[in-house]
């Protein structure tokens, strides 16, 4: 199958200088894709900056703010049988970004962000038959808010993790799936996490076949 | 001679997950570092996140936020003959970074920022007989600023260069020196710079002798 993997973090500019990102590393969603690829299914990844070597064999697609991120997925994702959507993706940006650096002046800044694009609520309500997981990244309140983001954006699957994850080898999961509930507690490497993630993955795209 | 050399940015944390960086690659540092290894002197390098390999040879300390780049600097200092401060510092991090993620939530978030601590001008403030050259990153109104910075902060020599070149091998910039003006013009690579830096650095410091 073809299968829609994003990762990384984004970047919003506030300045030709200055941007806000986040701690992702892109080794969750890089080694989802390298599991999939030595699986023999097609990948396409969309990437935010990493340090990472892409995996070969993957369409790599790399974009570097949420916005640009959302467009790429919308491009490929009705070409695909499933999406997991791993990226740390920013939910908020610059509402104005500026053209000069800001100079520096004594006292305060305020700057007024707004949301970026919610990409895995517009690919959820274009899914039709695809499968589509997202990750969920929780320091408090957990499972409730990963319970709520499978219905509010219309997702197959949730993976639920911790931020202590980022840029580590080992991670903490949990696996939420529509109809079944929490069905699977990981602590392991991340290609461990990945192997359940597609097993998942093969299963419901096979059962919708 | 013993040389204190700042490089890289700074990541100022808005949240657990999210912070404020810019774009130094951290090269012109590292590259600044390496000239000055080359030449004998003693390096101590205290750097932002990079994705770069430190020269051998140099004293690091890796630092993550403007906070801590000050701490450090402040610490060896006084048991250097010349600072270079390289690192784009960031001029403003968020007033209160909170332990917990930012929910998302509809609408617009107003992010206050406070000034961080003024490294140069602290340096400046203390540095007695010791030689310090600054770096100004301008993209408008560029040889006025570099001039104000130098008085300001008690600077003896400000590069003053564009955001161009963040991340580039090549670099344009000007040397502006106390009671000299405007040296130097140079287009080259880095490494060429920082020639003209380390030529900079022992003409003063041996003057000062």
């Amino acid at each position: 199958m073809k299968i829609l993997i994003t990762a990384g973090p984004t970047c919003e500019d506030i300045d030709p200088v200055r941007y806000i990102t986040n701690r992702s590393s892109g080794r969750m969603g890089y080694s989802v894709a390298a599991e999939a690829l030595s699986r023999g299914h097609e990948v396409v990844l969309v990437s935010g900056p990493t340090r990472l070597d892409p995996p070969a064999g993957a369409d790599l697609r790399p974009v570097r703010s949420a916005g640009q991120m959302c467009e790429a997925c919308l491009e490929v994702f009705e070409d695909c049988d499933a999406a997991v959507l791993v990226a740390a993706v920013a939910d908020y940006r610059p509402a104005e970004p500026l053209a000069e650096k800001i100079a520096k002046s004594h006292g305060e800044l305020t700057l007024r962000l707004v949301r970026t694009e919610d990409i895995a609520r517009r690919l959820g309500q274009r899914k039709g038959r695809r499968v589509l997981v997202g990750f969920a990244l929780e320091t408090a309140a957990h499972r409730a808010r990963a319970e709520s983001k499978l219905d509010a954006k219309n997702l197959d699957a949730v993976v639920l993790n911790d931020p202590a994850t980022f840029g580590a080898e080992q991670i903490e999961a949990e696996l939420l799936v529509r109809g079944e509930g929490w069905i699977a507690e990981t602590r392991g490497t991340k290609l461990q996490l990945s192997g359940q993630i597609l097993d998942l993955l093969e299963r419901l795209v096979s059962a919708r076949r």
